[in-house]
């Protein structure tokens, strides 16, 4: 990860955090100790928009947030593939990203140093500093927001560090396949576990339901089931609604059927789960800790790690790229 | 891992590797430079028999290649669940042992320190050392023997170490479920990976075909398809034989589907498969090396690493083992 080429840190300025996720852009003044100062939103311009538009919408969070204040450093969490350079946003399947040279064009843009990471990976790192993952010698982190992302801290005796891999992409447990010639994914795949663990899995069971079975989901699109959103499911379940409760237990169930495949291969001492969905809690969590129990390799011969919902809520990446970006 | 308990070692004696598994006991002689100077086999009993006639038979072939001579330590490499201790083999579906303090007991039966490790990891382990992962900075390898077993060797800045996780059961890929409600496993899951992608997968799935299609087979195992063997269908594949090789592609296929879901989430440098099956060479490979790439996500915007066959040959685990206890 480089931020030596382009503009100076200004030591006493602010750290800044921004997440470039699929549905909205956060960004985030965050102070040492991880909390939060001020935060502004955006709505993340479709994939289909210009690179141009998404980049002016990263930059005007910034300047809201940032306020005419000095900078010391920006991190930018993008929700896609980061090269290993942290130079490049290679690929995203929800944003216009690609290949494009990222953190060269917004730090010259903020005339600021900017560390661009992987959303995942920056909330994981957050998780570790400041939340769940405290203490953990190896931790999997998993973020269930549009899509499904991930990344894995590990202690191997210097201190935790997020395993980033040869080309950086570590952590893309959104991307295994689950389901042989399954749903096809934005990626390219077929079955792809997030096809089945998202905020789109779960807008997508949903929707299927709207029209067929007794829901409010029904009033609140107008019949319509395209117009469905995620919080809709999620306000939908929190007043009992069978179909909505029922979409919170099936992308559950798959979160721990996929988490045992990843506890079988990594035996991690904990999982964190983080991201918008998991802002549902224990109505995501209860399923996936059952389907993990079930599903996990010789679980009566060891401990199943605990399934902890994520601490930093959904500033994590933020928190999480602003402190990877004071460090660089 | 502990060796401390037990007999003292002799330094000048020799380092034996034992490999327990799910077919055959293999014993060597192993020298400091990874050269295996003897080496004894037994037919693994069922894990219908008794613990006393496996550690017999383990006895057995270590007095065989130890001849009398004295022995510095003993390093035996189970295909099962291995305490992160390294005391008790947990669960081994294809042996006997149910969380027997086997280390302790092998140890006053030889009357030197033993170690006790998982099969696979040996495995990764001499491969790290003397064979095909040589150098890598992350490295997933894949036993293909009876069973499907794993390891990750990863060097975070103090030299390689094996990825132990917190049970000591990191690694366990074969019981990663890639098909819903799919075959059933002995390890008590369904659809688990070692049930497409194995020796035992490669059998049955020439099993099925016996009777069915011409095949060499048919008159190999007499028309039973019950007495066919792994050993068959790779004889029947070096004769052209379309049963054995459609078994080898499909297999090899199922290698390259299960090796993309751990590439996207690890990111390694190479991925090296060994195994009894492997010994087909390039006929399990090339079809797990175009899966890999078909099924990788983001293949085009980064470096799918190598798929190498494992150097070491099925002497690797015994190898690798040696080395461990030797270390230890």
């Amino acid at each position: 990860m480089s931020t030596q080429a382009g503009p100076r840190s200004d030591p006493d300025g602010v750290r800044i955090g921004v997440d470039v996720g699929g549905t909205k852009i956060l960004a985030g003044v965050v102070a040492p100790d991880g909390r939060l100062e001020a935060v502004a939103v955006r709505r993340t311009p479709g994939r289909e928009s210009s690179v141009l538009l998404l980049e002016s919408t990263v930059a005007e969070a910034v300047e809201e947030v940032t306020d005419g204040r000095p900078v010391a450093a920006v991190g930018v969490a993008a929700a896609g593939f980061v090269d290993g350079a942290g130079e490049r946003v290679m690929f995203a399947p929800h944003l216009p990203w690609r290949g494009e040279a990222v953190r060269q064009r917004l730090a010259e843009r903020f005339g600021a140093p900017v560390r661009l990471d992987n959303d995942a990976n920056a909330a994981a790192w957050a998780e570790q500093l400041h939340g769940a993952a405290r203490g953990a010698s190896l931790a999997v982190t998993i973020t269930v927001g549009t899509g499904l992302g991930g990344a894995v801290v590990l202690d191997a005796g210097a201190g935790p560090r997020l395993l980033r891999g040869r080309n950086g992409m570590a952590g893309e447990f959104g991307h295994q396949q689950v389901v042989p010639d399954g749903e096809p994914c934005e990626c390219g795949g077929r079955g792809c576990w997030e096809q089945y663990c998202s905020g789109n899995a779960l807008v997508a069971f949903a929707r299927a339901r709207v029209g067929r079975e007794p829901t409010l989901l029904d009033d609140w699109c107008g019949g319509v089931a395209e117009r469905l959103t995620g919080p809709m499911v999620t306000d939908a379940a929190e007043a009992d609604d069978l179909v909505a409760l029922q979409a919170f237990r099936a992308v559950g169930d798959w979160l721990g059927v996929g988490l045992a495949n990843l506890v079988a291969a990594l035996d991690p001492d904990v999982v964190v789960v983080g991201g918008g969905v998991s802002a549902a809690g224990d109505r995501l969590l209860e399923p996936a800790r059952a389907a993990l129990s079930r599903s996990l390799v010789g679980a009566p011969y060891r401990a199943v790690p605990p399934v902890r919902a994520a601490e930093l809520g959904p500033e994590a990446a933020i928190v999480g790229v602003a402190a990877l970006a004071a460090d660089a």
